[in-house]
């Protein structure tokens, strides 16, 4: 297979996620899935599917010697695909009461999308308080900017003295300088909670998509030449676009919700994203619908309809034909707009807070 | 011909400074001479031999918009092809009354020589005392470690935007992801003075080892990339090795002298250097030595004997056979460890202020 694409659009086929935790030696989540306490709407409802070491992970996490890790990079408003890793990692902190690491990656949204370093601060701060809006405990959090983090800097190095540039170019195919050194950062960033200022050596859970796979793997490799924990990771299944192609990214515009959208805008994507409807209603009614396909049905999966027995029943009713489309859509859209509304409330809360723990540098 | 090797040891002959001259667009320095106000010995000596828009540094410089800049690589004491660069630094710092920017290339010493970062802090209090003693205006100056800078780091960021591999490898050669990563932030370290935080664009001038001209090139062309003003350079020549072979360096301990060695050492070193003696003392009275490819010579030239008249008679009287290679050790001998004496005084006092501008990171 080719190397996963961390800087990638493409989505993954469903069999291709099995091809992946063979080839990738990831291992799959279905045998672990029991020992998890609490889980949440990723892992009970498959959507995550892989993992790396989250066993001696949930192990460390209940002696007290864990963190859990993501990042954003500051590009733009915070879209649906960051809200899965921003939510799983403030299931982790709450559920076993670890250090939530967030990583601001403004040296990558420089160097992938040139974003200023000055305008990174500015989405810094909304996607923080997007952060803080979705429940992070920020008393029992670490958030950073890599350009402003000496120590990330530092482990950058550490990692860029262990590996050639071979194993930059199997990992990661051929990459401009750029983003090589920007991988090598996120190394430095993965290991920065098992620096002594943290407490030293401990298990770090990384949830991620599975493109981002690539960081996870360099890193596991440089922290054992450092004796280090390797960090373990829980990989999800990469959101669908609207459109029902590509990931959920913002390079496309068109495929993807951001949490600042207003309600109109989110009932305009909402009713033109593509479904698994048949061509007319008649055909639909008699054939029922395919919710496998449909990104409208993915968005209550991944987000909005949290109670696991009304999104079966959802889906049931779709499969025979008992809820049309449009039904479906304005149905979904109401749990979505509730959700909006209730975060854009905490999120101008949470505004003061962001900007106190996001400062430009002096 | 190959490119310049920064990270090498090997000396270059008298006929390929010229042909580098011509080869890199390096300016010559001999029609510049006359402009350059109390010129130092490098230049009075035509030790220094080239350089690149020292005429508009001049120029600058006098209308106080310039700055001047050098490093160092903590891996080890302070040497005399350390020397150079660091009297030179001071030197226009004085003249022409500029910042003196100096910096402590940690994450070279790390990737290049894998000493670690702690120890990196010992050996640069050591440098920088080394500095004062020799007559740092430390109120004029800005000395900081590569590792604790972050603005640095943004501005190796900003240069890895505008790079291609190909273009690194046109400059330095095949290298290791980590040395590419070193030519960066030295780029970085070569634009800090022109930041906001000192006042914007202005003319900085780097006095350099030739060996060094690489990582010149690569700033200058970044520099125009953010229309910022080339750096300007004055490039010396090598320091031979006190066995006649290869730069003096800390890769081959029997060739250099460090400001830190007693005056045991110092002498012994001296009275074992290759000369341009004869095979015995009748042959060397009656045909005279050779001056120009003597290493104890060269001390003389390059540190030692600052007087010109004094210089130029030992020359004389080597190349006339008036003086053999025992006495002419002995009285450079004699100079030097006069240099050493003061030094060394000088720098127990700077000690305590070196401890201050360098400080481990909290």
């Amino acid at each position: 297979m080719k190397p996963l694409d961390p800087w990638g659009s493409g989505i993954i086929e469903d069999e291709k996620y099995r091809r992946l935790i063979k080839e990738f030696g990831i291992s799959p989540l279905d045998e672990l899935k029991h020992e998890i306490e609490n889980p949440d709407i990723y892992v009970r409802r498959g959507i995550d599917f892989g993992h790396r070491d989250l066993d001696k992970w949930l192990k460390d996490a209940r002696k007290g010697n864990a963190a859990v890790l993501t990042g954003i990079k500051p590009s733009g408003r915070f879209h649906l695909g960051n809200l899965i890793t921003a939510q799983k990692l403030i299931h982790y902190q709450h559920t076993y009461n670890v250090t939530a690491f967030y990583t601001v990656a403004d040296f990558e949204a420089f160097i992938d999308n040139h974003v200023p370093f000055e305008a990174c601060i500015k989405y810094a701060r909304d996607n923080v308080a997007d952060l803080i809006a979705l429940g992070l405990d920020v008393d029992n959090a670490y958030i950073y900017l890599q350009s402003q983090n000496t120590k990330v800097m530092k482990l950058c190095f550490l990692a860029a003295s262990k590996v050639t540039n071979n194993m930059l170019k199997a990992v990661y195919g051929e990459r401009s300088i750029g983003l090589y050194m920007c991988a090598l950062v996120q190394v430095g960033d993965i290991l920065l909670p098992q620096d002594e200022e943290f407490g030293g050596a401990k298990s770090v859970l990384v949830p991620v998509g599975i493109d981002q796979d690539p960081h996870i793997r360099l890193t596991r490799d440089i922290a054992r030449k450092y004796n280090l924990i390797p960090p373990a990771a829980i990989y999800h299944k990469l959101l669908r676009g609207l459109g029902g192609k590509e990931k959920m990214s913002k390079r496309s515009p068109m495929s993807y919700i951001t949490l600042s959208d207003d309600e109109r805008t989110l009932r305009k994507k909402i009713f033109a994203a593509f479904t698994g409807g048949k061509g007319t209603s008649e055909q639909q009614r008699r054939e029922g619908g395919n919710p496998e396909i449909c990104s409208v049905f993915e968005l209550a999966k991944f987000f909005f309809v949290k109670d696991d027995g009304e999104l079966k029943e959802i889906y049931e009713r779709c499969r025979e034909g008992r809820i049309l489309c449009g039904e479906c859509k304005n149905l979904i859209y109401q749990h979505a707009a509730a959700f909006f509304r209730e975060h854009r409330s905490k999120k101008s809360e949470a505004m003061e807070l962001a900007k106190r723990l996001v400062k430009p540098r002096v």
